[in-house]
This record gives structure tokens, sequence and C-alpha cells, in this order.
């Protein structure tokens, strides 16, 4: 395999590379020089291509949701199959490949199970920060750093469980299909699996971040006749309309709860509600914005840990549904794959990307996402 | 039509006869002489045969939902029409009926959207008491009684807007048939519509009562391998077992709470779990026992007004759905009809119906209900 001589050293089978280190939360990036161990039985080391950056990144690195520090963050990446350990057969060196925060072992009872796609592997909601034998291949400075979610891809190498990369489509471009391995296949699971958006009804999404942005394009490709956005950032109204967004609400401008205002639009609320910010307050205004008939409220945003939800279960019984789902329900290794495809073949999801950043400035990245100035930031670790 | 002397006297168009009052909350209902005014445009007047005590007609007694008093109670009424109002088309006469709490006006966006059946005519959820123009049928010395979510079927005769009425199959035994209109309708339409449940799957039911096992029934009809029942109450247990229940959990003899017992017993949880009690601790419990990654946990009962229902929202998160529906979703009009015939058919539906009484008995159905020792108790107005 090819590798960057100006950063990359191997040292027998350890690989010396650049990486951005989370030493602690609330803090910048620390990008310097890691070691990569080779990879284990059943596990893959994987050359970084690109890598975009998510809002749970933030999240995590705000201290909202609990992983073991220090980290490599990054879990939106695609690359290059550099090596492979025994007794992996699904991908080989030289492979694309995709990595994803949720594996699919094709072997626990939710994986054989035709719905859902939780893996038993790895509990992500209990994150270890460990590969699954309980060890990391990460060290920097002479500190064991964990991995995140299986996955760390803010850095130019990194080792993954065979259970969670997946070969693609050899004409998907590298710079771009990063993206599918979470906003693309979470937005677009949202709208396809979760909540099986049907042509002409109504719907609502509340936040423009990288995944209300996949839910809307979505929503638009399964013919929504009325696509509503709601979001206090007023700047991000422009490219939401040009996703396909049919009216822009901002909350902080109306003089009565947004539910209320969506419900006079639709006459009696909207069929399909998207939250994808991860407040309670707007988890249940998006509940109270469906109608109450058959309306479907799909929580996508992720809540603080230790957050409760409350409403007056009387909001379900005339028949609404609220549900929720993980890279949109969509079986990673089998599924996403075809995703990729699919993407390759006919959607254009460039319009997710708004910035593109060489790896070193990621903290310039994560800037831009905390501002709300972008829907999604691709780092690029080509040299 | 045939009238019964012995009780019922005609004068003009009013009919005199007797009903039971509920004059107050948390009081025996009265059965007394009431006069029944003829139906208006678009109304049915209905002489009842047969009507089951429901939970919900126990819950607005004790004033845990709210109805303006006093009221004729009753809502699942199995009857034949005795008069109809100018304009009625959809039944005449002599027409075998069944009545229910949610109309079906057929014209509405509810009504005309293929899902869901939350007719807007008129809102169960904020009762007024009174027939679609404003005021009430009935008159007891002298004064205005309210009816019941438009059906008020606790009375020797009724009227109801013709949105709320449906012939059904002349086959039809008329001593059994009405608790089609709520109980059945409402625990067979949770498990075929709502939650859908599926053959080989495993399964929950909080409750014991008429709808939780209606539940236990269909779900037994839809294949499910194992239906675990949880009451406190041991009294039910075998006649859940004899409903095709395959395992009773009394949650006070546990030493966990009851829905790590159900994920011990089933690996990962249930595949649907259904609340048929209405306490949001049963409510949260259903949720927490089915499985996160594709588990669909259905709540049919209805909590005390204002009650909050709390929970992490990453109960959700992995993929669960929590849902609800009224009279299991059924177009009351357009499904229950079919359910009926069905019933007649194939479906064995009596042992739903554990004790028989005559009308003026009453009181002592109430108690069996809150005493937990009938399924449902069906109250006979033939002389």
């Amino acid at each position: 395999m090819e590798r960057d001589s100006h950063t990359t050293k191997t040292s027998g089978d350890v690989i010396t590379c650049r990486a951005a280190v989370a030493w602690t939360t609330n803090a910048p990036l620390s990008v310097e020089e890691v070691t990569v161990d080779p990879p284990k039985a059943c596990e893959v080391r994987v050359k970084i291509i690109s890598s975009g950056i998510c809002g749970t990144d933030n999240h995590i690195l705000e201290g909202k949701m609990e992983t073991p520090f220090p980290v490599i963050l990054g879990h939106e990446g695609a690359g290059i199959v550099e090596s492979i350990g025994q007794g992996v057969t699904t991908v080989k060196p030289g492979d694309k490949v995709l990595m994803f925060p949720l594996p699919e072992c094709r072997e626990c009872i939710y994986c054989l199970h035709p719905k859902g796609n939780f893996c038993k592997k790895q509990n992500i909601l209990s994150p270890t920060g460990l590969m699954l034998d309980g060890t990391s291949r990460f060290t920097c400075r002479g500190k064991k750093i964990y991995h995140l979610q299986g996955t760390s891809t803010f850095t130019e190498y990194t080792v993954v469980d065979e259970i969670a990369v997946a070969k693609i489509n050899d004409r998907a471009p590298m710079d771009t299909v990063c993206i599918i391995s979470c906003e693309v296949s979470t937005g677009f699971g949202a709208v396809f699996n979760t909540a099986q958006v049907t042509p002409g009804s109504t719907c609502v999404v509340f936040g423009l971040g990288g995944i209300g942005s996949a839910i809307v394009m979505a929503c638009k490709a399964s013919g929504a006749s009325r696509i509503i956005r709601v979001d206090t950032d007023e700047q991000k109204f422009p490219r939401a309309r040009a996703l396909g967004v049919t009216d822009c609400l901002n909350p902080k401008k109306l003089e009565k709860p947004v539910q209320k205002v969506v419900k006079e639009m639709t006459g009696v609320g909207v069929d399909f509600a998207f939250e994808a910010i991860g407040l309670i307050e707007t988890m249940v205004s998006a509940l109270k914005s469906c109608n109450r008939s058959s309306g479907v409220c799909v929580i996508m945003g992720v809540a603080p840990t230790g957050s409760q939800l409350s409403f007056d279960p009387v909001l379900l019984l005339p028949g609404r549904t609220l549900k929720s789902s993980v890279l949109g329900g969509y079986k990673t290794r089998d599924d996403i794959p075809k995703l990729v495809t699919d993407y390759v073949q006919k959607f254009n999801i460039e319009p997710l990307i708004t910035h593109r950043l060489p790896f070193p400035e990621i903290n310039e990245g994560f800037k831009l996402l905390r501002e709300g100035k972008c829907i999604r930031c691709v780092l690029s670790m080509r040299p």
C-alpha cells in the first residue's frame, strides 16, 4: 500500500502518523504524532481519505455524551484498507471502505432479525473506547488513547473491527462518500426506513445541521408536498430552501409555540416530524407538531446523558407514533454499501457538504459546526 | 318496532324507559326512568340489547377522566334501530347496529386519510356530553342528562349521531356482539393494526382486563410464540392461560423490576409490549420490556387526566417505537362491521365475556370490574 512519506513512518507493523487527539473535554483537539498498532485477528487497518465532522463528535467534546478520554474522535470516515488481521474475509488491502459507528456482526439476535440494526456486539450507548478484544491500537506520548465508537477517523490511519467496516463501490468519490457512513445514512434512513415518508405528505424538520439537511433531501426524494424547517439560526435558511424546504420558521420570532404555527399551516399538523437537534424541548414540539390521528414523530437528535423526555401520554392516544433509530435503521454492512451505489448512480449528496478543510485544520471545522456555519465540513487526509 | 311494554312508554315520539344515571362521581349508578327524545336530523334512536361495562366507564365514574355529569355512561353497545331522523341513509329501523365512542364522518381530513381514525367531528378527548347539534336527548327528574362519547348505552334506548353507528351482520348474536364495539376492536386493532404482531414473535401484555384479554387473543391469532402477561391479581392467571398466555408474572412477587425479568425470559426483551392498565409506571415498564433494536410498545391504557409520561429518550434511540391508538385504529363504521362478520365466521370471542347480568344489576357489574373478578361483564337489556 501507498503511504504518505511525509507524515507516516513504518516500524515493523506499527504505523506512526498524525491524528487529532482529544485529551480532555472542552479543549481544542491536538494534532500530533500517534502510533497505530497493526490489526489483530478480525481487525482491519484503514488509511483514512476523508472524514466528516458530526454534531455527535462535538457533543462528546463538550462533555454532553460519555466516552473515555483521551480519545481520537471521528466516526464518519472513508478510506482504503491498508492491512488486515488474521481471519478477515470481507475486505482486503486496497479496498475502498466505509467505517460505521454501529457494527453488524451478522450473528446476534438483532442482526438476524429482519427489523432493527442495533448489533449486540458493541453497545455504543455504553462505550468502552476499546476494540472488541478490550485493548486500544493508539498510543500518543506513551499513553494509551481510546477509540470512539469502534471507528476513530480523525487520524491518518485507524484500526477497526471487521464487523464495523464494509467494501464500497469502486467508483465512489472518496472525498465525499465519507458522509454516507453517518450523516446520509442517518438522515435518509430516518425518512425511508423509520418514518417511511409517503408521497404528498407534509413534514417538519427541527434542526438545520447535517442530519436535518439529509432528512430534507430524503423527504423531497420521497415526494413530500411540504417540508417545513424549524431553526433559530436564520443564516441557514437560504441553503435549506435550496435543498427543498418549502417553509422556514424561526421559533424565536413566533408569537406562539412553533407546534401551533405548524398546525395552523397544515390544518391538523404534519404527517411526519423529525427532531435533529437533541433537545428535550424540541422533541416535545416535534411530537406536538404532527397530526394526532396518524402523525409519526422521529427523534434523531441525541439528548444529553440522563435527560428525561416528559409529556402527557394522551398525546399518543389518538394515533401518534414516537420512534427513533441509529444510522437510520440500516444494517450497516449489508445496506449502506447499497446506499453508496445508489448515491453514485443517482443521488447528488454534494450539497450536504458546505466546507472542506485539510485535516490539520480540524479545529476550524469544529468552529464552523458550533457557529452553525456549515451543514457538513469534511476533512481531507490527503497530503 | 317492538317495544318492551313493561318499562317503556311512548308519548308522541318521546320514549320513557329505564336508564342508569350517574348523578355524580364515586357513587352507585341510579337505575330510573328517563325520557329519550326522538332523533333529530342525522341522528338514530336505538333500542339497546346488550352493553359491556368497560374500564373507561369506571375511570369516568371514579373521576379519573373528565366528562360532564350527570351522565348516562356506557359506550359498548349493540342494539336495533328504533327510528331515524331526517336525512339518515346508512341505517334504517330494524337494523342490527353497533354504536361507537369514536365516530367516522367520512368527510374530515382524518377519515379521508388512509391511516388513522381520529375523526375530527367529535373530539372525545374534550367531551361535551352532547349530540353534535349541542343538545341532549335525555331528561331525568326534569334535568338534562349528558351523553357519553356520543353513545350512552346504559339505557334501554339511546340516541346517537348517524356517524357513530353502523349496521352489522344480521347473524350477529346480539347478546355478545356489543363487546366488538370497544373491547374487541381496541384489543384486536392494537395487535393487528397498531403493533402488527408477526408470527413467531414474543409479546408481553400489562393488565388482564377486557382490553388486555382481547390483546392476548389477537396475539395468539397472529402466531406469537410467547405471550407473557403481567398483573398483580393472580386470580386472573388461570383464565389468562386459557386464552393463550404462556407465562404469568406478578410484579409484586418479583425481586427485580418486571422489565428485567421479561428481558431475562426472552434474552433481549419482547418484540411487542402492550400496556392495558393506564398507569404511568406500567407504561414505562412496558417500554423497557421490549427489545431495544426493534421493539414496539403500544399503550392502550388511558392515564388519568394531566399525567406525565417521563423517560430517558435514549430508550427510543436504538430503535424502539412507542405508539397508541383509539379503538385499535379501525375506521369505526367501515372496519368494525367487517370485524363483526369475521367474528361471526371464525373468531370465538365468548371467552372474553365472563359475566352476564340483567341491566338493573349494573352496580354489581361495576363491583365485579373493580374487584378484578371479570374480564367483561355484559348487561342484558332484554326484559
